[in-house]
């Protein structure tokens, strides 16, 4: 069953992977966990359901956001990047992370199904479900700030 | 197809029908739709692929989620709501206006699959996904403030 995983280090590994390989930049835990991210944020949110269900998220600063999505589409460092490229890199980036976990959890479990990203842009963001498991991790970007979510509960 | 329907009205129509019949309360399209929905909000977020993709979203401001969560609960109106009940009751009016517009959409698409509802609350929510269509309405829910949202694109 899940609870063999660590999902805590499943989700930043995961991370880890695709920041690495696919975006070319370097994320890792920050060691203060405390401080929020402030300003506005893009948060790329993608659901699953099947032996458990719940929601991934990967949320950055509007800097963080626009040096991955800079990274992402091979732009010059300073092109200006559309909100609409920055809201596709980010659920881009979900997406991602979720495929790597997924892979991770079908080890363990026999089905999960999971959806289209969907981004949401604001402040002080905070995903919300009802959930059994709630990992919520502070990352650094390269010099940017960052979060990991990983909210779910098993079924049956 | 699609375009044979007028998805602006459908997501009203909708909603109305989720908010008159399961929460008791009335839901209309607000005059001005200029004025943005200020302070904390939470948004329900839901999404779906198939013939069609994309996101819909029900956003609310603090009272209004409280209000909804107090009557989908049958709460007397002074009790306090646990923001863990909130989250659950907006995700569920996402669901259930999504579950209205799905049975509208499939007279006219073939196969849409949704996802479980994801609630995220800030301020300033926007939900951004590369989009051929986006509907954004504002809506009162009775003296309370709320948005909704329906953004897709077509495949094939």
């Amino acid at each position: 069953m899940i609870d063999q995983i660590n999902m805590s280090e499943t989700l930043i590994d995961a991370a880890k992977e695709v920041f690495q390989t696919m975006i070319f930049m370097s994320i890792s835990e920050k060691e203060d966990q405390e401080t929020k991210l402030v300003g506005n944020t893009y948060m790329g949110t993608i659901s699953f359901k099947g032996d458990i269900e719940g929601c991934l998220g990967v949320t950055f600063e509007m800097a963080a956001a626009q040096a991955i999505a800079t990274n992402m589409l091979c732009l010059e460092p300073d092109e200006t990047v559309a909100d609409e490229d920055l809201a596709d890199a980010v659920g881009e980036v979900a997406n991602m992370v979720m495929g790597v976990v997924k892979g991770r959890l079908l080890d363990h479990l026999e089905s999960i199904e999971i959806s289209i990203p969907t981004v949401v842009s604001g402040r002080d963001l905070k995903s919300n479900v009802g959930d059994s498991l709630r990992i919520v991790k502070r990352v650094s970007v390269e010099s940017f700030e960052g979060e990991l979510s990983f909210l779910a509960r098993y079924n049956g």
